[in-house]
């Protein structure tokens, strides 16, 4: 863990190597992936069957057991112990209703010149979804991937996730058949890529792979991506926390260690205008950490990737958080309102001390599916745009065309494009 | 050019073949782009100096002379021809208007369980804009890149253009001047890509890429991406007309061509319901591909690539257009309106007899940066949307917390993440 001050004359240089430090190493799998996806161009089922069987550890009898009928979904789904079934029922409505609200409207409007002009919102056919298996399996992911596709009216959302052994985990199913997924199959890595891209007899194709997965699974959303849409590729999960001296020093840790405990890889970043603030907090990771099941990763995060910094007022403290564009942007201060107003690069702000990230992770609403690695200076999080597209349109009449046709006459001439310059001239009027 | 009969009974592997040809086979270039990228990384401007010697036919002086002096931008606008800077100035000025209208509403809302959750769109900070050189520098492409940018909000439009022998266009520096480009730099292929995402000493480092190039620059931007956004791989263009038997087979013809005329991969397809439209609009090609100065390639595109399909009634041709997801569809039939409610996919609309795409291409005001070869299905034209990200926020007191809190402890603890289910839990009243 480091320790920095803004008033020290090393900071510059310090904050720069932390904002320059890759915490994660790409393997290059280009070659292997390529040869799966081909594999399964050319061969389809017969290549997803040999895939399962070499890397997953169970030999599906024929392609259609690949498939997870939809009463083992139903199936699940029921069988959720009571207590969680209602903690998950109250997160699906959630999201929905806060995805629902971002929905956009059609734009249609009429000019000075008569013409109509408009953008019309509408939803992709058909999405896949990567859920990774073992470990990484979240139910929570299920529905912050599939609900958004469900919300925006997507008529076909396949989910595949491996089957480690043939097993799946019955809350991803559960969670699966809440959501609204339409198929699952027992399928991973850089084979289940290729099929959502390319199909097969078994599996329909998409229109956009969406989803978490390990080296194998990104490197196949780049190399299919042009055949189909594919989202960005999450990196490793960080969170900062702008905390004052009024905050609770063990809530502060335990929202670091919220963040730690994901991945070694991971970040936590605490920024305060308080010293004493600072020493509590550190004292209070490690008794928080002694407590943790993940302590070896949370630790091993903290101490690699971790860092406490002090600044002197909020408006230094806004400016290295717009320079760190953080997936997750704690605001434990008096007035955060305020201060979220400095923000401008963020994935997702948790605003004031009663609302710890893990609030968003699950039930919240927003997604949990958030830029990582500094890319919020780009980009955003999941959500119904990510399944949505829009058509502009134009209408226009004699009239329409007469008053601006020349302009696009004279500019099509001055580009040398005169096919296009004829098609407006030879409907103006005479 | 191919004629298909919805009726005929091969008409659907003659179809299926037409949707799965590729127009463009893509040369592979990794090596030598990555090559490009680590020399500017390493080099900086002095490896900017040495690729435009070595590729784009001058020697700067030094990396001062690749920026393009701001006077020499407004001396390009004013002396502009009035004519063409009446147009060009009506076109920014449309462009401006509807993508003003895009711009979306940040969202707020406050929920029963007291929470207040919302979304907030912010503009990025940098974005870099490529255009190409010789042939396809086109004033029109400036501005339909650079308007949504400046509307957006974003501060910094960095322009790179390849300036071969060390000339540019003029009025690809008026329509720059025009849309508010802040910064114009006479460089060009890959190692324009890489100034704009890594920085040099010239260059400062932008968020976002986009603009289209050939197969080097298309290639950087792949392997750019993560470090900064890109827009999509732009495919050769293409337009679908569909048209009635009312329509004029010279207008039909001349749409067809100024599609065609953009570079033989380009593809031109009329679908009608009219045997006698059909005959008269390949005559008309014909006709008038005698009168057009680049024949040659609009009559390449036409043979190679161009489809004449009869179909028995609209319902057909709305799905082959769905299935075809255009980046440009005419619409030439009595009610426009009525067919374009049965379309799902295409990248831009133009309804009526009286609405050439050309107009569009220019003047209208909805983009012509549009997504080709069927990327339609997921992919959408350039927008406000392209230079805005979001950041969500949730804003919870501690009976909110209460509220919702112990369903976030139930999954967290489902999921085997204990400082998630903690950090929660930890702010729970006792």
């Amino acid at each position: 863990m480091m320790r920095l001050d803004t008033a020290d004359p090393g900071f510059e240089a310090a904050f720069a190597a932390l904002l320059d430090t890759a915490r994660e190493t790409t393997a290059r799998v280009d070659a292997a992936v390529a040869a799966v996806i081909a594999a399964v161009r050319a061969r389809g089922d017969a290549a997803l069957l040999d895939c399962t069987r070499e890397w997953d550890g169970w030999s599906p009898a024929d392609a259609a057991a690949l498939r997870v009928p939809e009463a083992e979904l139903a199936a699940a789904l029921e069988a959720t112990p009571p207590a969680l079934r209602a903690a998950l029922d109250l997160a699906a409505a959630r999201i929905e209703a806060f995805h629902a609200a971002q929905k956009p409207a059609d734009l249609e409007t009429t000019d000075s010149a008569g013409l109509r002009l408009g953008m019309r919102w509408t939803a992709l056919d058909a999405v896949g979804l990567y859920v990774p298996g073992g470990k990484a399996a979240y139910p929570s992911s299920v529905l912050m991937n599939a609900i958004p596709a469900k919300v925006a009216g997507v008529g076909r959302i396949a989910m595949c996730v491996p089957a480690p052994g043939g097993a799946l985990n019955p809350l991803v199913l559960a969670a699966a058949a809440r959501a609204g997924v339409t198929e699952v199959y027992r399928i991973g890595g850089a084979q289940a890529v290729a099929a959502l891209a390319w199909g097969t007899a078994t599996v329909a194709p998409v229109d956009r792979i969406v989803g978490p997965g390990n080296a194998y699974v990104a490197e196949a959303k780049r190399q299919v991506f042009g055949r189909v849409g594919i989202d960005s590729i999450a990196g490793p999960s960080e969170v900062v926390v702008i905390a004052d001296g009024a905050s609770d020093p063990e809530h502060v840790a335990i929202d670091l260690m919220a963040q730690a405990e994901h991945d070694e890889a991971a970040q936590s970043i605490l920024v305060t205008d308080s010293a004493a603030l600072a020493d509590a907090v550190v004292a209070a990771v490690d008794r928080a950490l002694a407590a943790l099941p993940r302590a070896a990763i949370a630790g091993e995060s903290w101490r690699r990737h971790g860092a406490v910094i002090l600044v002197r007022d909020w408006e230094e403290a806004a400016d290295l958080a717009n320079r760190l564009a953080p997936e997750h942007l704690q605001l434990m201060v008096e007035e955060p309102r305020a201060l979220f107003g400095r923000i401008r690069h963020a994935g997702a702000a948790f605003l004031g001390r009663w609302c710890p990230e893990a609030l968003g992770d699950y039930v919240a609403g927003p997604n949990h599916v958030l830029p990582t690695g500094r890319t919020a200076r780009f980009a955003s999080g999941l959500s119904v745009f990510d399944f949505l597209k829009r058509t502009t349109w134009i209408e226009a009449d004699r009239a329409g065309l007469a008053a601006i046709g020349p302009a696009a006459v004279a500019l099509a001439e001055a580009e040398g494009l005169q096919a296009h310059a004829r098609s407006v001239a030879m409907r103006l009027p005479g």
